[in-house]
């Protein structure tokens, strides 16, 4: 099942003029999402790529052009491409760059969605390295104390070597997706008191009206402040623009003006022992639980039982969904 | 009155060995926590300093020793040096590094209390310069969904140049300090449900039960995820003990055997324009507030009000405090 939707995906991008590799990569990274559970950012996001690549605000064959500005510090000009293929090649450039800085940085521009962070966080913990990425997106969220959309959801993902099982941190810094008060809506559910804001900067918990106000940040003054951080350290960096100005990915109507961030660290560089980091994540996990029934979890843990069960048990794709991607198949 | 503090605590560090540009940034890092507000890094933290001193457990001598393991990674031997000594040794040497490598990072480990981390995140921000800054601490934190305090309160801290009124975050990844814990104890007062757990790990509001316990996570799952990465991305890099095994922040029978990061990044090497990024933060601070009387702030505001405030009108030390330094002082 996994295997037919990505030949699917693959196809439908192959279809819209993107070279195969760049189709493959697209489509797994999309495929992933669904096996992590983590439909917001799965095949859903692909009929509105498709129709990106049609317009020309996204393309199928850029790869990126890439410049050292300094030894450790790697420019990147999406050029319109495929988020995760401009991405990709920044982080084959970083880790070629490793050996001799210990750590490099790629601020990018440009480049279309990057999609689920936890991606690229995972591949290059599985490779041995740590990564931090970070991306901004279209003004959601509002600051701590404030009524109005002025931050993205600016996600950071965090991946760290540890045996087998990997640290995989990936979270928005809003304290939910806007696709989940979307699901809410369409389910006729109202959300819970804090998550948003309606267009008048009421708190409100009919989805209807958090969807034309804003989304709180997560954990307060804290989540608002990392929020923040991320936002500005993209746009310092990128040179992309900030929220109240990103279009571009949710859309397609405009070219993708955000920006991502990868920075990768050779964990050889330093002086940690991989081995005791993997026993200390274990001891959590064996760490007395607040409830008995649910055992203490380590970020990335959730996301890999998740894609065992789909791998297992196979993918749910909603049928108006399933029937949107034949009829562009079909078309 | 500031200045009264600084040669005080100068005085007192002095006497104990501590060379007098190490007495002085020492002195000037614990009055600025009290300066800005956060008496829990302030002078508080002298008497405890100074016992560690005279047992050898911290040496006011050391510079630490640098070490360039790759172009952009500096190990760090602390030497059981003074943490500000160490850090801003740190930070010097990464700067001067940054014209050729744009990003570079430090990994501290055997180095005294680096206290409050704003600090030194504010210094990088008005010299232009992007600052990173985390930490590690005893074990205080329990995991989501945990019971067991297993985690530091590990702390980071940002610091983006933005003008008169730079950007500076610092935040421990705790719903709340140990201190904030043992001030409701001392009053008397209950705390909020959701700050910790008692011995046995049940949740509790009795501040006596909660210092015996768990401090709870920030920001339920994401905010335990970010305080995690911060203990591995510490451990794995400086080399320094996780939190479960850490000592000597808070006692005077140990070395200190946590981890400090800093990383440094020159946004003259990216693409960004810090006009742009002043302007933004000031339409942050021009939003629509949630309450009227309370305007949207962007994380360094509050210090520097406070700081202005207690320099007009003084800082008010706790009577026991300041008889125990004057003490100290005739001693």
């Amino acid at each position: 099942m996994p295997d037919q939707l990505r030949r699917l995906a693959t196809a439908l991008l192959e279809s819209r003029g993107v070279e195969p590799r760049a189709a493959a990569l697209q489509a797994d990274l999309l495929v992933e999402a669904e096996l992590r559970g983590l439909p917001s950012h799965g095949l859903q996001r692909l009929p509105l790529l498709l129709s990106r690549l049609e317009k020309g605000l996204a393309d199928g064959r850029a790869q990126g052009a890439f410049k050292w500005s300094r030894q450790a510090f790697l420019g990147v000009d999406g050029e319109r491409g495929l988020g995760p293929v401009v991405l990709m090649n920044a982080m084959q450039r970083l880790r070629q760059n490793l050996p001799e800085t210990g750590i490099a940085v790629a601020a990018i521009r440009n480049a279309n969605h990057i999609g689920m962070l936890a991606y690229y966080a995972e591949i290059a913990a599985r490779q041995g390295l740590i990564a931090i990425v970070m991306s901004t997106s279209e003004a959601l969220v509002h600051p701590f104390g404030g009524t109005e959309a002025m931050l993205g959801t600016n996600p950071v993902a965090i991946g760290i070597p540890a045996g087998e099982r990997p640290f995989v941190l990936d979270l928005a810094t809003s304290v939910v997706s806007m696709g989940k008060i979307r699901n809410h809506a369409l389910r006729g559910v109202p959300i819970p008191p804090g998550w948003a804001v309606d267009a008048h900067g009421k708190p409100t918990e009919d989805p209807l009206a958090a969807q034309s106000g804003a989304i709180a940040p997560f954990g307060d003054a804290k989540g608002y402040g990392l929020g923040l951080a991320i936002e500005l350290l993209v746009a310092a960096l990128a040179g992309s623009a900030l929220s109240p100005d990103v279009h571009g990915t949710l859309d397609d109507a405009h070219a993708a003006n955000k920006g991502d961030l990868l920075v990768l660290i050779d964990p050889a560089a330093g002086k940690g022992a991989a081995p005791a980091l993997t026993a200390y994540l274990d001891s959590l996990r064996l760490s007395r639980p607040l409830d008995p029934a649910r055992p203490v979890a380590v970020p990335g843990d959730g996301a890999r039982s998740r894609r065992a069960a789909a791998m297992a048990e196979g993918i749910t794709l909603p049928q108006p969904l399933f029937e949107q991607l034949m009829a562009l198949e079909a078309a």
